[in-house]
């Protein structure tokens, strides 16, 4: 029998749930209300359909290994060289072409716990050994992270903002982070949330790629409305991007997704739209939660983290029950909480709702 | 400065050339005729096409990570079980993920030379030492590959029809090889264009599945005619596929590729229709060859080598600036050949027209 590697045997296979269309039809579900998995609820882009309905003819022919004409657009845009960009099959696929590329296994990377799981999991597939830093107040704590800089360290993550959480880390902590780490320590800050995050203490950390050892990662999956067709690009210093093109394969971003992100970056209008009514959306949450007496943790993100107690799991299962899918968040720890996207007007009040329904049961079946 | 691998570091990084589009600008072609690729020259399945014209608004949703629809209808057209099936971001990505399961730095790999380049940039990006067993007659010596399994061996790729020969190797051959394959070994049969290969003596290799050490792929890429939007399945004992899924991203294959490749799966006139366009070409050429006094190698595929002599490289550039595009073959050690893939009529027509007055051009020059 052929054997995996050594690295890979306790690591878990990911075994996907079924898909919503599938548990609607085994539920008999009528309405479905998805706020799962952060995205954005009001389409893609009308210019991003606009290019699709006319490229789709043409999927017989390979993909634009470079991203000639993306790559040209967005490098204009961000005020940085074609060589400083690479693209990949959504940021996901970036984390683990950074992982590749640069870490050996028994190196070490530090990651936030909890945090977006890939960090972790595109680590260990490398046989990379992970040093978790508790966040604080659900906040990533840069200082105590630098304090775990050893010999062995390769690599640090920094989701900002980050997911489940939806908090961010300033500018001012950013920089004084940045100091403490080494140039021979890769800083990858994941910001597949940048077009949400409007905090003006909010770094552009794209603005440190000059000292050789920062990644910055953005993604068509979220405010593009793209998540899908799979897009996500970094920026970075042309030898770390060189390194990662290395393991990159030259077929990996499909025609489809550079055609509709092309055309989704022009559409200016369209990004201040959703985010217009993510921010709607989020302030009619925030305050219905307070109604219900509910924590929640304030996001700088497309969705929020709301504090459902011991009964977490009961009320998850309820909603889902009712037609309203939310992310439990268990698997992050946070076993009393739920992350909930952002809908449309319609869907958070449905949640809500629906939410609420549960919640005076419950409270009678106790009294 | 962060430094890539040890492994990495003599690995040159591929530069993608211009998209077509810009050298047809550039170079002011008014008729440019793409047979580079092994691309399907007559386009996407028309039922593809259908399902893509209503799933591209639903692209701000991620795909399903378990390619659930696709694999249960697959499934069922192969008569394998859903475990036995993984789905890649084409299946180069396959390869890629076989290695990263499979292989260590320092275990090696047998590859024919020449054959598919991505055998060997996938080991190399391991850290994994290829041995290279030359083509006898321009296919495949799978008695010289048995010959050169060694206890350091750990994977074994044949393509099947070969890229770029378009020869394969015969249902007595691959028995008797597989005989010689100890159990530990993977052995990896890349039938991208299994569907073109139609001789008797074709193997069925799926049917060795049992063995525990074959993993067969197959694409959406050619017949399908779906390169665009990147989509390859491997079917293997449960084991293996177990393996490559724990190095896979959730996301890896996007929503509008399932839904292309659920649709095409069943367009099988499509298919039919396809083939025997590509076949008609094929004849056309080879009698074309015959008449211009050109050695041509028998091809089981969409595409055809064939030997242009010492001045290939130079026929190859009047071919490009006429506007037709064949792949040369030096880099695959073959500088005498050019690779043409077979495409509509009128573009075989063309290719041929425009080939017939360089070699006339030329045979001038030399009297």
């Amino acid at each position: 029998m052929v054997e995996v590697r050594k690295e890979l045997r306790d690591l878990e296979v990911y075994v996907p749930g079924k898909p919503i269309e599938e548990l609607q039809r085994e539920m008999n579900l009528k309405h479905v209300v998805k706020l799962a998995s952060n995205e954005n609820a009001f389409g893609p882009s009308p210019k991003a359909l606009d290019a699709l309905k006319s490229a789709i003819y043409n999927v017989n022919r390979y993909p634009d290994s470079g991203c000639y004409y993306l790559r040209r657009r967005l490098a204009g845009i961000l005020g940085v060289d074609e060589g400083n960009l690479i693209f990949g099959n959504g940021s996901d696929e970036l984390i683990v072409l950074a992982v590749r590329a640069f870490l050996e296994a028994g190196d070490e990377v530090i990651v936030a716990d909890p945090t977006f799981l890939i960090y972790r999991i595109a680590s260990k597939a490398a046989g990379v050994n992970t040093v978790s830093v508790p966040l604080r107040n659900m906040r990533y704590d840069l200082e105590a992270m630098a304090s775990r800089i050893s010999a062995r360290t390769r690599m640090i993550f920094v989701a900002n903002p980050d997911n489940p959480t939806g908090t961010y880390v300033t500018k001012g902590e950013v920089e004084a982070f940045i100091e403490k780490v080494p140039e021979d320590i890769l800083l990858f800050f994941d910001e597949a949330y940048y077009e949400y995050a409007q905090g003006r203490d909010y770094p552009d950390t794209m603005r440190y790629m000059g000292r050789g050892n920062i990644v910055t990662t953005r993604t068509f999956s979220k405010i593009y409305g793209l998540a899908g067709l799979r897009l996500g690009y970094g920026v970075a210093d042309k030898r770390i991007i060189d390194g990662m093109n290395k393991v990159r394969e030259p077929f990996n971003v499909n025609l489809l997704a550079q055609e509709a992100a092309l055309a989704a970056l022009d559409d200016e209008e369209y990004v201040r739209f959703v985010r217009a009514e993510t921010d709607k959306g989020k302030k009619f949450l925030y305050s219905e939660f307070e109604r219900l007496g509910l924590e929640y943790v304030p996001s700088a993100t497309n969705f929020v983290l709301v504090k459902l107690g011991s009964n977490s799991e009961e009320i998850y299962q309820r909603l889902l029950r009712s037609g309203v899918i939310v992310r439990h968040m268990k698997a992050w720890g946070l076993g009393e909480y739920v992350r909930v996207t952002i809908g449309k007007d319609d869907e958070n009040r449905f949640f809500i709702k629906t939410l609420e329904t549960i919640l005076q049961d419950k409270s009678k079946n106790l009294t």
